[in-house]
């Protein structure tokens, strides 16, 4: 038997590797939020006491891999490979973070998928015997991306009720070989790699609408290819499609008459901050869905609450140019299937 | 018997995929130089008559990737997955490109390293049966890059001679399963991720000696995993050191007792201009060793020139704000061998 079988662009795993841990670490506003709780590290400041916010995102990245490895029982070393990537230009929390772990890296970036993409493909490589642990990380910072790609929050500029917050959080995951005994009772069994679309939305103040078509074709595709139905999973959670984009997902399926029942579908950029007004219409950023699926979801799994749960991940491929060159804003998604073992 | 064994950091393939096919489309100075006739289109504008130099460097890309799949007598829609980045913000190319072709896409981002990079994952992907077909490509565009990194050409800023010159090119390679029947008998054969080190170079006017370090541990890795020596291989590509990267990478070697016969080792930032003093050290850029290695390389294997080949992509993981922070340059190399087939 094949260690993978693909289907369309999905691969199911015949030996479906092991989640063997996860560390999640975030600023003052999401340790406050509802799923503060879940997360290992809360920084107060900014800052982190360095000396520019791109510094404070790397170290939030790098403490993030290193609980990871702790967690694991495990030294650097053991890592085979590290995916990683961010919202900076050319990814530098990622490339400067690989360069204090020294594992073989492999840079890759999606935005705000950037998290999926690199379960799917730490998951991939480990499924098929190319690696016995592999690393997936990712992060964001508030006031790195904002001054990046809008205003910076100093400015104080007015935001929208479309507007989405960008999470201050660094997520990184290892999974290992299906054969090695794990603590862990959670698998990676399935992703899905998402095409790119683009439904013409221009308003880089608006990224849950204009990802909103990414997530639902993504989506579609995954339970196509694996022929599942809506009941199968307990969770799918979308990150960062947000309010407004969430409820344009649930619109896009409903059309195509794909119905899922109460409580199934949610987002990580709805479910990180208080629904109180000063959050617009919720999260974002790499970071978001990075913490709340190896935070809460990784949590509720190994309590058993969850039993499968698809995270699909979604990024919005604008740069500050291609704004300010009248694009449209190309969107993508990667979907990743986590399922406690029969065990 | 498994599809890939690895060993440190190194995927052997046992059943090697395939190379399917190519495209490679560069600018006027690239077309003019020692490399000229091996690449399928050359453009004599910079513009390609396009609004920005951004979109004509997405335009490159598109052409790169739609003459790869029309050699391989493929629809777009027989590729499963295409691995793709740049060096723009965001890697804009790369996205736009992405969603225009609307293959499943893996965004990557390793600066210059991405192009091999790229054929690594995409050749591990067919390799072990995730696949059938699967694309890597990549792109850099004087215009755009300098613009972003250093400072616009049209400045007509003095550089010095350490300075390299990004390329104008655009690289597509497609890899296929190797139970696949193939025109081609290249097989990619073997691949190296590498790690990221940084030896303290700051100066973004010297990135071949910033990146020699890492294109010596790559090759070191690669040689002591495979247990294979230094004549196996009729060329050792990298790819971008330039003059003053490769000086420096051969006295790295030749500190380690590592000698290479005659002409063996080789540099696509070298080899793609005159050597007439107008391009400083030569070539750098994404594009750079896409084009020599899909356009130079495969030609000379198809020909028979050429049996074994190593190409070592080395990427330099600055952005303009890690330069402005006073940050020094990490950078990586991944190498990929391709062997013709005994048959």
């Amino acid at each position: 038997m094949r260690n993978v079988t693909r289907t369309g662009s999905t691969w199911k795993y015949n030996l479906p590797p092991a989640v063997v841990s996860a560390g999640t670490v975030v600023g003052k506003k999401e340790g406050n939020g509802p799923l503060g709780k879940y997360f290992d590290i809360v920084h107060e400041d900014n800052w982190l006491g360095g000396g520019s916010f791109e510094k404070a995102e790397q170290k939030i990245l790098e403490e993030a891999c290193n609980i990871a490895v702790r967690k694991a029982g495990l030294k650097r070393e053991d890592i085979n490979y590290h995916f990683s990537g961010d919202l900076l230009n050319q990814t530098t929390s990622s490339g400067f973070t690989a360069k204090n772990l020294g594992i073989p890296y492999l840079g890759i970036f999606g935005a705000c998928s950037t998290s999926m993409e690199g379960l799917a493909l730490a998951s991939y490589l480990t499924a098929t015997g190319g690696a016995e642990y592999a690393m997936a990380s990712t992060c964001s910072h508030t006031n790195t991306s904002e001054k990046q790609f809008r205003y910076p929050n100093e400015y104080g500029a007015q935001k929208n009720d479309t507007s989405q917050c960008t999470v201050i959080g660094g997520g990184a995951v290892i999974v290992g070989n299906g054969q090695i005994q794990s603590q862990s009772k959670i698998n990676v069994t399935a992703a899905t790699i998402g095409r790119v679309l683009d439904f013409g939305v221009a308003d880089p103040f608006n990224m849950g609408a204009a990802m909103a078509p990414a997530a639902a074709d993504t989506l579609i595709n995954h339970f196509k290819d694996l022929n599942i139905d809506t009941d199968y999973y307990d969770l799918v959670l979308t990150g960062d499609l947000g309010k407004v984009g969430t409820e344009i997902f649930k619109e896009l399926l409903s059309q195509k008459g794909i119905n899922f029942g109460e409580g199934i579908l949610n987002d990580g950029g709805v479910m990180i901050y208080p629904d109180d007004g000063r959050f617009f219409a919720g999260g974002s950023g790499c970071g978001c869905m990075a913490v709340t699926a190896y935070g809460y979801v990784l949590n509720q799994m190994a309590n058993g609450r969850l039993k499968r749960v698809l995270c699909i991940a979604t990024g919005a491929l604008l740069s500050q140019l291609s704004v300010q060159q009248k694009q449209t804003i190309p969107c993508i998604a990667h979907g990743v299937a986590l399922e406690l073992s029969e065990v």
